[in-house]
């Protein structure tokens, strides 16, 4: 017998994000999604919305391959929109509302929505941009209860009335599960926007992985029916990471938070009892630092960090205020799960060793597949010891940059995608990242990781933020440089404390001594993207030119 | 714009069983997967051993979509097949060794194997029916410690030489994940066996569902990475309900019993700490009532009951020895996960309405569509009250009997797998299953369900099986009798002493008065089918037949 294939009598089931919403229909249906201090739905209720927002946007015009983008801050909207739209056959851009205007114009005369859903915060930067916009038919106004729409452009109409006036019936169609879902744009320090997309069959499968994977942690970071979810990465940023598409399939209690403010943030945390939260470090640092924290108990908040590394004494800080610290690692282009740092659950716990666990990028999600290479895609030695570039395979991995065929064909060279990071694979499974291939320092034939002065550096009482860049260096290519910024209750140190404090991890072999910066500088504040990471190219030019 | 689907550059990512293993290569390369008392392999032997496998089977000529059939109890051998035998794109059949050797034969003959794999045990059997097989090629013999080959068919080898002299790589091809991976056969009460079968992708989706829905339990009944399994399934019959292939992706320490006795399984269960197993009532039934349960201790041992109904009688005598008890439903046909009686997170615990509860079929998994309908196909009311049958829509059922057009149609008319049982969805979410379509009670214009009879009464102090069935009646048209195995220890009661005993349930309206039954039979044992369920046909038959 040579046949593969048995026949097939059944329903051709597509995975779809629909799907997603047949468990929780059923499971929770009195369960909560929160909006600030300003709204509070069931499941049902977000149902039905969901319902009619696809009317809505039919009615508009909206169909299967059509575009619909959305500006806004998190929200229920949002998360309406996640559904809605995709779930009719047409495409969701997320729109990074923190890049700059031109960028954002950039991105939407490339991805071509036909439909444009903007909270009336933006209206400004609409304004600005709007005679340029060559695809927006029409334009949905999204009014806060803090806001009021007196500028509003023609035509346009807000989003509750037009929910309002809706049915309360629609059949989702089913179409191909490749079928793309959404799109935004990613922006490196250089260059223009590049567009990442991602189907329904990669959402859907990229749901299932996180909850197998944070559903079946042994020892903490686990999510699980009875969580409150709150997320604090951007809906708009690589959908909040997936965790409202699983927060949803779980029907977990959710709250959006809004605009992002370390008052609200910490006053929800405390009414709503949220348990499950996902944030950069530098959000982390924001909300511990806060006067308002000392008011909020933390104890058993799980917060997964990502999008940079965490410095060991971020980590500390948070652990010591109770929260279940952990680092998960991905990036646009991966959708983003590949790998997370749950501890494992073998022996005893020592504290020092689990900090030092929980603060590596972790171990690969199930389906993923984490490959360190040289620049021949060879695998280097998973000692713990050898690095090399990071290369992925898992089933929800953008396909290419639309647009850029030669940037597609780059990301995807040897049928791996190329993450642009060094990584080190321990024989425990977990992968510690050394840099960004672009941001390692290399300094008399070594190479130095500038995320481990930083680490170091970042442990110094006085120390609130650090960043470490190359500079050039005639003698040695580039020397490290540090920029600190210090903290305003602790006594501040200079240049040469700070360097002998280094020496510490000199002598034990932390670091080799080339990694000791020769200049430390105290600014006040450190140039961040749009996503909150350290702008380390900014730093680059500004320190650079500045010598 | 009305594109749907945007370019693909990226590495087309099939579903297939080789990707289930990438994570547990990299976590658990040092955990265990035991065998009875006989033998012991870490993570890295077993993907050793899945290796030589793929590299025995090749050089005996197997490839894409050649048969490979399997006879064999719960062991190591049987879990690198299920990875090694479909990681090729060859399809595993699992053959049922408790049919008859005429149904096996039949089985055998349809699947069309070209390579059998045999326990010695099974050797008559084979002796049997081996002059009438049709594709069998070659015989590879499995020797357990405890046995000897002296009946060996020719040609044959033996599985552990066979492995050994294999090389040591293998590059498991890419291929399309709808390749059919595994198949098997379900026998009902009436007509031949019938082939189900499951592809790469349906399998990787069963697993991460079963991971995700597991995993995310927030009360009771969660998988997590450090638990123990061992089923008490048979890997035969539905690959031991997805377990397997679950505990594999995890990375968890698994134990194979071999042939089910409640020696071995209780003796296994206390020496190497097994946390999570499966089983169908009647094992159970017997683990609790054997006189080695006693020395035991059962305390946090997750057990999913499925296949049949669990008495709460039954329950209630597993919870006081400490055990985590719940039901799953599923079938053959169904892959088998579709519904799992988690408790749900809200509200305070009760334990008798949590028992009631932990009994149901449960509420649906991940992606699972469940519909009660009636004759048209049409919903009934998700009241608690109105009954229909339970039709599914997910990702991972048959896609029908192969060779049967006729029973696949049927099996899925109106694009909805029809599982024949009559159930109950209630407001809460939870499916009560009132009984098969054909073993349900039709009792002058009443419908008694046969489970709710055998409920009630197995929760008499004396009573230690029971099956109630429907029997010819002129009056009423059927009326139930109840067939009764007593506990040994216990006073034996009369037939009217158990009718009495209905009569509170009557008063309380648990169950109309016509559900109790006109006739009471003691017997000595209650006949089950292969899979260990109630043969209710075969009662039918015999206690028609005596009046």
């Amino acid at each position: 017998m040579t046949e593969d294939q048995y026949p097939d009598f059944g329903y051709s089931y597509q995975l779809l994000i629909k799907q997603l919403l047949l468990a929780p229909a059923v499971r929770s249906p009195d369960q909560e999604i929160v909006y600030r201090d300003q709204r509070r739905f069931t499941y049902r209720q977000f149902h039905s919305r969901v319902v009619q927002l696809a009317n809505a946007l039919t009615s508009a015009g909206i169909g299967k391959g059509d575009a619909v983008a959305v500006m806004d801050w998190d929200s229920h909207r949002y998360l309406e929109c996640f559904f809605a739209i995709p779930m009719l056959g047409a495409i969701l851009q997320t729109v990074n509302i923190r890049l700059s205007s031109e960028q954002v114009l950039y991105t939407l005369n490339h991805a071509r929505p036909r439909l444009l859903l903007v909270n009336t915060e933006f209206l400004p930067l609409l304004k600005e941009i709007g005679q340029r916009l060559e695809s927006i038919e029409e334009v949905i106004l999204i009014v806060d209860d803090s806001d009021s729409r007196s500028e509003a452009p023609k035509p346009s109409r807000e989003y509750e009335g037009w929910l309002a006036s809706q049915g309360s019936h629609f059949d989702y169609p089913d179409f191909n599960e490749n079928a793309t879902a959404t799109t935004f744009y990613t922006t490196g320090t250089t260059g223009l926007p590049k567009a990442v997309y991602f189907t329904h069959r990669q959402l859907v499968l990229h749901t299932l992985a996180t909850l197998a994977t944070y559903g079946t942690a042994a020892v903490q970071g686990r999510l699980h029916q009875a969580d409150v979810y709150m997320p604090i990465t951007p809906m708009f940023h690589v959908h909040a990471w997936g965790l409202p598409y699983a927060a949803t399939t779980l029907g977990l209690k959710q709250v959006y938070p809004g605009r992002y403010t370390p008052e609200m943030l910490l006053e929800l945390k405390k009414r709503e009892a949220v348990t499950f939260s996902h944030c950069v470090p530098t959000i982390l640092h924001m909300l511990l630092s806060h006067p308002a924290s000392k008011d909020v108990d933390m104890q058993g908040w799980k917060i997964i960090t990502g999008g940079s590394a965490l410095p060991v004494g971020l980590a500390t800080a948070a652990e010591e205020r109770g929260i279940d610290i952990f680092c998960g690692y991905g990036m646009s282009e991966t959708g983003p799960l590949s790998t997370i740092a749950h501890l494992a659950p073998s022996g005893e716990r020592n504290a020092k060793r689990d900090i030092a666990t929980r603060i590596t990028a972790g171990r690969p999600v199930i389906l993923v597949e984490v490959r360190t290479v040289d620049g021949s895609m060879n695998d280097v030695p998973r000692d713990g010891v050898s690095g090399g570039e990071v290369v992925l395979r898992s089933p929800w991995l953008t396909q290419g940059y639309r647009g850029d065929a030669e940037g597609s064909k780059k990301l995807w060279e040897g049928g791996y995608l190329h993450t642009g990071d060094i990584g080190i694979l321990g024989e425990d499974g977990y992968l510690r990242l050394v840099d960004r291939l672009k941001d390692i320092i290399k300094t008399g034939g070594e190479w130095v990781s500038s995320l481990d002065v930083e680490n170091i550096i970042s442990r110094h009482p006085a120390v609130s933020e650090v960043a470490v860049i190359g500079v050039n260096s005639d003698r040695w290519g580039e020397r490290p440089m540090a920029l600190i910024v210090l903290r305003p209750d602790v006594e501040a140190p200079t240049s040469e404390n700070i360097k002998a404090y280094m020496a510490a991890a000199v002598a034990d072999g932390t670091i080799s001594k080339f990694g000791v910066p020769d200049e430390v500088r105290f600014v006040e504040l450190l140039p961040k993207t749009s996503v909150g990471k350290l702008d380390k190219k900014l730093m680059r030019d500004q320190f650079t030119a500045a010598d």
